[in-house]
């Protein structure tokens, strides 16, 4: 079974409102959590959604806004008084390494676990994470100050094998790690050569998430976020507001899908909503006019890219 | 009418949980407020309690760890969002100006009103603010880390007019506030002396409340607390944990409520409980055993101290 799957912690701009928190995620590749953003509020949110602190190695902060970060310094300390010995990662703009110092400084405080900070570059994309599960890079976004979104592709999988055809070519066992990462299998005894296709079929897809926090409509991100699986990206306005959401570096709905559209995303979230709306219905039509497969970001919503054998 | 209540934003202990925020508080003194300690979430909490956020203009932050002050940063940001341009005033540990200074730099933010810091010393107790409403001084606690509790005292309030005596002793409505202050009047024309006692009757009482946040059992606290009508002291843990507590600069429930009974105050709230208590009965059951006019810190729960003529 394959996971890769969304949470929306937190929806809103700028402040948190009754119903919503300011930019958490948390995305689910595998039963690895990747925790994307941190907002005043992640912690509790986290706790609603019943996930343990623990299982966090990874949190990306896009930019120092702090509606995307004013969480954090709370979460780091929490997961030390859970007793974490495990290191945490943090990907984010280089002053946030100052800040979290002086906020552990003067709290008398240190973490009983390693913090391994990775300053991420606001001038060019990069790839600043890869494992076995994902490859991270960042997309360069058009902000008031630095700020970078995020793109998580799954890593390729194995082939599959077919037993059948395992059986009739009197495959051994040996071979079969080798046959997943396609390579083609030579019998020993005979010199025979298996051909990989003959054995095995086609991994199964790996999907892909971009993560696009804020920014003002820019096409240069395109070339980044292409074909991905699903897109979240902010829509702070509706188009009627769209002076203002230039002005402050931010996109309308109209925008958010325009590019979802050129992009050739499967799907696309929107978020970071302006508390002046209520409602959000204004905005997800406005977004579906242009690009039809456009879902609104919600407190506690679980996004399925995958969910499949 | 009289207002004096104080409004628990937060009852946790380091972390917040699903119930429970840390550590905040609003006293409202005749409709003005002071938020006392402002851990993350707070925002949320005032929201629900329907609270403007412009109508505080008084900040008091008892010490730097991040359960009494992590949520200052946004309130402060979110005030200026909202157009604030009156003042804010902040007392705090001197340390905390770097801090918001360091957050703002760095969000390429600025506070379009003015942020009065007021450094506070954690060597002696200090009067550090004094107004129309209250007199306020802090009280020096004994925490890992410099830590000061606070002291609310209602200013003396003006005698009461006696209107029959009034109209007797043919009294001028020019001399009525000097009355009020508790002056004697003079007749102009025949030089008579009206004693003040005889047109005026005492003023209506002014109330107490003070706040201890972060603190080891410490009498010498007392002095300084002594016949508050309410007093807050934390109660992290049970006596069962007293190792515990003393090892964390931390209070039992039995040792606060020890504390309310030789500074002989008239009631007391409990607060800022360890994680480990889902049910808070047994610490409330501890204090009454000393100290029976004790209440339990809840989430959005007003505890009037005043509503009276």
């Amino acid at each position: 079974m394959t996971t890769f799957s969304v949470l929306i912690l937190g929806s809103s701009s700028a402040s948190p409102t009754l119903k919503r928190n300011p930019t958490s995620q948390l995305l689910n590749v595998n039963e690895q959590y990747y925790l994307v953003d941190c907002g005043e509020g992640t912690q509790t949110r986290l706790r609603e959604n019943k996930i343990k602190f623990q299982r966090i190695n990874h949190i990306f902060i896009s930019h120092l806004h702090g509606d995307h970060y004013l969480g954090l310094i709370g979460l780091l300390q929490t997961m030390h008084l859970l007793g974490r010995t495990t290191p945490i990662n943090i990907y984010a703009p280089e002053p946030l390494k100052e800040i979290i110092d002086l906020h552990l400084k003067y709290s008398g405080g240190f973490l009983r676990y390693p913090l391994h900070f990775n300053a991420i570059s606001s001038k060019s994309s990069e790839i600043i994470l890869e494992n076995e599960q994902v490859k991270v890079s960042t997309v360069i976004l058009d902000h008031r100050i630095p700020c970078t979104g995020f793109v998580f592709k799954e890593q390729p999988k194995l082939r599959k094998i077919k037993p059948q055809a395992i059986a009739y070519y009197r495959i051994p066992k040996y071979a079969i790690n080798q046959l997943k990462k396609g390579e083609d299998f030579t019998h020993p005894d005979t010199g025979e050569i298996i051909k990989n296709e003959l054995v095995t079929s086609k991994p199964a897809k790996s999907y892909s998430y971009a993560f696009c926090s804020d920014t003002k409509y820019s096409e240069s991100i395109i070339p980044q976020i292409k074909d991905v699986d699903l897109l979240y990206h902010e829509a702070t306005f509706m188009e009627n507001e769209s002076k203002r959401a230039v002005e402050t570096y931010h996109s309308t709905a109209k925008q958010a899908a325009t590019i979802a559209l050129k992009a050739n995303v499967n799907s696309l979230i929107i978020g970071h909503f302006s508390n002046r709306y209520l409602n959000l219905d204004g905005l997800l039509e406005e977004a579906k006019s242009i690009f039809e497969n456009t879902q609104l970001a919600f407190e506690n919503k679980w996004f399925e890219i995958a969910q499949s054998q």
